[in-house]
């Protein structure tokens, strides 16, 4: 155990001195992987979730193949939701489909909080991936109340989040009253994985970046905050997509380090998320497409903008694209590895 | 013409006092109107945009039902495209399709100049239509170099527009020879529209927020300069969307009113934009589907931010939705019109 909270990513999210950022990536554990696709065969996502060993295979690819300094759990954001009883399915090319979309006070009866007993495959894969991957941190993750709502309130994907603001605008009560239920499934969910031996939690608010700075203060921060301060005992990470408005609001919401995306840089972003924070990011994902010396230039430079942040953790801007080569990933964790501090 | 030159809109675009900020929504000739949907019928959508008739009714329509200051000539960015020679429809839901992607050097040969010959059916309806329109003025458009390449790269509307950058970071000479050809025939486009008679014009880079400060600035606003730069005798008009980190360089490239979308608080924004432009926005689309008491506060807010900039033209952040309701539309043109500066 004493390697372990030694490794180099538990250090960064504590801000302590580390030899190189350490890099782990978004979807690391996913499509972009043959050795992934080949054994999602048969399965829905949904269903690859609710398997024990197929967890643990998916956990554990990226890392034999990428050599990341920390692996994720293979999980979605709606496994929670469909745990405690929400018809959700993950429709391959679409995203989760909601069977019947949340649109009234009377939805939240639809909501209960979740008991470890609704996801016994989650705590016994994480017990026994605690194990397995020894010395490298296993991260666990939940989605942040809007994002969820977002979900439940579209009944799917959404670019403009119409029905999702309607709701918040039209009626405040529903609105604080369905993301406070959701911060509890989450934070459930979040305390099921740290129970069974996580090293740190994410909290991936997604589509935060659709609102305004005050629409997000006044609707949204109360219900990640709760959710934050609900986990002790593990770094937490924070992270949303186009969130440059909102960087120094989501660096007090309560986490330990902040994700940040490729739209503003990680210098930037880490002067606006604040002090005492890590930050993580934020190559953008589209980079990997560039040639090699174009992309290890945006590496560096990345490593470079992150020495200036008081802890930096090496990550994506978003997760990995699905026609992404596994092999740039590899060489990307090889070059930031190589990338020391200068003397 | 003396009437039509001092308009509110025009004044604005000027940045000269007017007693109320003029009011027009981006897609306000559209799928929200039952009318629309009407004469649509039976035409698609590129068809629609090459008839004179069709195009000169759809144009007036919002101008009859919601009282704006400015009414925009209905057509489609990918138009001039398509009037070039290049294979592509508008399909429901989807957007943009491209039968054969633009991915290599020899692509350009597909991308001809464009003559004014190609869309007779612009100029004839911008004739008639500024005759119709009396003191109303009509906005022409064009869309800027990098989304109209984003389609063509793509092959249609894209979340990463991950071949875009590829091409962007992997194949510099071909992505700015094709970034300047599309600006050429943009340019033409505009002229075509300038020529036959509107009074502005404004150039749409939807996507371009997409992209980091340091890649707009040296791969995309150069051509977005260019074509700015060859349009004269007629206000210009430069929005995107999620660009709160792009708005000073987007200040920079030559446009008289720089459009936000909503993520950044208008006085904000006219401070990133900078002194000499007017600003165009921003109020959330969804909004619109809130109660009206909610709406018209932001809808008063917005125009109080806006008192701060030297030109303000009262828009919505991005199109109008299509399940807008036409008579919230009409309400809030009342009101930003009730809404004299203090004395």
């Amino acid at each position: 155990m004493a390697d372990l909270r030694d490794s180099v990513f538990l250090r960064a999210c504590r801000r302590e001195a580390t030899p190189y950022p350490p890099v782990w990536f978004m979807r690391q554990a996913g499509r972009a992987l043959p050795e992934y696709r080949r054994v999602r065969q048969g399965n829905t996502m949904l269903e690859a979730c609710r398997q024990p060993e197929l967890i643990m295979e998916i956990t554990l690819q990226p890392v034999r193949r990428y050599g990341v300094d920390a692996a994720i759990l293979f999980s979605d954001i709606v496994v929670p939701l469909q745990a405690v009883g929400v018809d959700v399915e993950i429709t391959p090319g679409i995203g989760p489909v909601i069977a019947e979309p949340f649109r009234r006070a009377a939805d939240l009866d639809r909501l209960p909080a979740l008991s470890p007993s609704d996801v016994p495959y989650v705590s016994e894969a994480v017990r026994a991936l605690t194990v397995e991957l020894g010395p490298v941190p296993l991260i666990g993750f939940a989605g942040a109340p809007f994002t969820l709502a977002s979900y439940l309130i579209e009944g799917g994907p959404s670019r403009t989040h119409e029905h999702t603001k309607a709701l918040m605008y039209g009626d405040p009560a529903t609105w604080h009253a369905l993301l406070g239920r959701l911060a509890v499934i989450a934070a459930g969910y979040l305390q099921v994985q740290i129970d069974a031996g996580v090293s740190a939690v994410q909290v991936f608010d997604s589509w935060a970046g659709a609102l305004s700075a005050a629409d997000y203060l006044q609707s949204v921060e109360p219900h990640s905050a709760a959710l934050l301060a609900s986990v002790s005992g593990v770094p937490k990470i924070h992270f949303g997509v186009g969130t440059g408005e909102l960087l120094t609001l989501m660096g007090q919401a309560g986490a330990d380090v902040v994700g940040v995306d490729w739209r503003v840089p990680l210098d930037e972003a880490a002067r606006r998320v604040g002090p005492g924070r890590a930050v993580q990011g934020n190559l953008d994902p589209a980079l990997c497409f560039a040639p090699w010396p174009v992309l290890a230039d945006r590496v560096r430079d990345t490593v470079r903008r992150g020495r200036g942040a008081e802890g930096h953790i090496f990550n994506l801007g978003h997760g990995v694209l699905p026609e992404t080569d596994p092999d740039v990933l590899r060489r990307i964790v090889e070059l930031v590895h190589s990338e020391t501090a200068p003397h």
